[in-house]
């Protein structure tokens, strides 16, 4: 008799962007005349660019062609775009990757969901509040034992260890999801320190690198010294280059991760090996061709339209003096709003037709707070700003 | 302190293709004016049918225009490649499915991998020898106890349960990967009335379906009756329509299909928008394109193309009075070498500069045998065709 596995069970069905889609649809419904402008969402708008385009055409036509088909291609991805990210790397953040570090995927979440699998099930898994769902739904899976750390006003929501914890397996995202706030240099010395002292691994997620600005901050975990004795980092270029649909990512397991002797990049190329056939080559030269000169250009240009976006909300916000995180370097806002989330997301939807997402989605740790996103139009991000600003004056 | 997946420790490593690999060089170096032959891969090599190119240059098109341009799809996949597998499996097998039944992934490969996630570790897998070594290293990593069953000359590599067999979850693939050996309609319904007695799970592999020209065999398990509540089929466009470099697959998860009183479908549902993020919208409009008439032409034309080299093969071993299974129905002929399967190898690389894959490679109950696939060229199929029957005659 086959048997489920149980851990399924406890997780919690998340609701939130269904219960947001519900709550608009009602209020259209009644208000068909008002204009909405959606600030809640975390995808991007912008269109991929056109370098990323030409290579996916290309590389379409030589599917086509006996000559230059493609069959299986190595699990951990083709050298040419291991490559272009060990140069992105060297240039960005001046830290050097070996390739065979560099394990290329169809996406951060693919990786980040999957790689708990290489610890066994009794590691204490830490995870910060508030937080993207999927670190927390893929160890509940496993039936891991979670340690929430709470991200607050005080901590400006970059929570560090205390002197008491106790974790084995820990998630870190900076800039974060959902806050838009960034560990600084000393900040990750801390963690890498812990991290060092507890033989803990650290599991970093750079998804939304590409838009720190602060030259100040780090882009990359392996910018910390000895890092990369006890971190892994997963990137992607959902956020660099706009490939939410068109899905690629990588993951950087160095040589020096050993815990109880056993080199985690054995066991993740082991893992990838066995289930995972490697990602599309066509979508791989795409993601090529962003990490050429042109490419990183053109990402940088649609990076700059959401940043001027994310600007004029924190301006925003500044004007009418409410405390926030995020908005520098990432596309998200996350602000206080005094009151319950949700009420705070009726309220705004009611007065001001524009669509947020109520922290407490987030964890227990977001009650009180609200995100919004940089990923509108600029004409539509000014507009509701206005609005938002008749409301609050 | 981090503790390692204790599991990846009991994994064999599989140098099969690489010890493959080594031989072969060592050979061309010591001979090299002969011309060898390779006829060990399992990877396609004609070009994508041009009706998939067109579709995915389109879709590539589609993703630099602000105006078409697609950020994040659904997990499972677009409605309309849903409806296109919908549509090939009435044509093919006059089977209905339900559109929210079809999962689409970027393989078979992942989807058989991460699917046994869905049990718990108590369960005892039923695993045919000789095998894909996936369904066996998955299971290892999750620290399942695993039963073999053999397949043999006795069965025709087609082994159907026995009295006291228990089995929790089955694994079956068919045609088979590697012996090309297909089951029967009367055989399936064994296999399907044992789960259903036994509250058992098959997981059935119908990769290499599109190969069946038999009209007299099954293509899917869902062609059994009852197997709705009992089975799992995962599929892939990687043999059907050569993506194995372009990355598409899907999963029929039949809501029929309840363990303990839980929906898989709702489980398998959970698991993929946790940890995986949708197929590339590029490679899903191909995939659309390859179930279009015009596609479903293209994909025909190629598959006749290695059907005919499969039919050289069976057609030369049948006049040495070789036994074999395969070749039919199936791009793989697994032949009775009738001695160590690594010395045939090199007896073949040696008289016939022929390159093959030993059957030990794929499970204890492969040796004795050999694999030969009709992936390479009409032309190189008669050459080494002729090589063989100049030595066995």
């Amino acid at each position: 008799m086959a048997r489920v596995n149980k851990n399924y069970g406890l997780l919690k069905e998340n609701y939130l962007f269904s219960d947001i889609a519900k709550k608009v649809k009602k209020y259209c419904t009644e208000n068909p005349t008002n204009t909405i402008i959606r600030m809640g969402i975390g995808d991007v708008t912008l269109p991929l660019p056109l370098v990323a385009v030409k290579a996916m055409q290309d590389a379409s036509i030589e599917m086509g062609d006996k000559k230059t088909f493609k069959g299986y291609g190595d699990e951990q991805g083709y050298g040419f775009l291991q490559k272009a990210i060990q140069d992105y790397y060297i240039k960005t953040s001046n830290v050097s990757i070996d390739l065979d570090e560099i394990f290329i995927s169809d996406g951060a979440k693919s990786d980040i969901g999957n790689f708990s699998e290489l610890f066994s099930n009794d590691n204490e898994i830490v995870i910060p509040d508030p937080v993207y769902p999927v670190y927390i739904d893929s160890n509940i899976m496993l039936g891991r034992k979670i340690k929430l750390i709470n991200g607050n006003k005080e901590n400006s929501f970059l929570p560090l260890p205390s002197e008491d914890l106790k974790g084995d397996v820990i998630y870190l995202c900076s800039p974060n999801n959902p806050t838009g706030s960034v560990y600084s240099y000393e900040q990750l010395k801390i963690w890498v320190d812990y991290a060092l002292n507890n033989n803990s691994v650290i599991l970093f997620d750079s998804a939304y690198e590409a838009f720190i600005s602060d030259n100040s901050l780090p882009r990359s975990i392996f910018q910390i010294e000895n890092a990369r004795k006890c971190c892994v980092e997963f990137c992607s270029l959902s956020k660099t280059a706009g490939f939410t649909g068109t899905r690629c990512g990588y993951t950087i397991v160095p040589k020096e991760l050993i815990v109880e002797g056993i080199k985690l990049n054995n066991m993740w190329r082991r893992r990838q090996t066995t289930k995972y056939n490697g990602t599309s080559y066509i979508v791989q030269r795409g993601a090529e061709a962003i990490f050429s000169e042109e490419g990183i250009m053109q990402c940088k240009k649609n990076i700059d339209y959401y940043r001027t976006n994310a600007k004029i909300i924190s301006d925003t916000l500044d004007e009418i003096g409410i405390w926030y995180t995020g908005g520098i370097n990432s596309p998200y806002i996350w602000l206080e709003c005094g009151r319950d989330s949700w009420d705070f997301f009726d309220f705004l939807l009611e007065k001001t037709n524009v669509v947020g997402t109520p922290g407490s989605g987030f964890g227990k740790c977001g009650e009180g707070f609200f995100r919004l996103t940089a990923f509108n139009s600029y004409e539509n991000t000014c507009i509701a700003m206005e609005r938002i600003k008749k409301i609050f004056q």
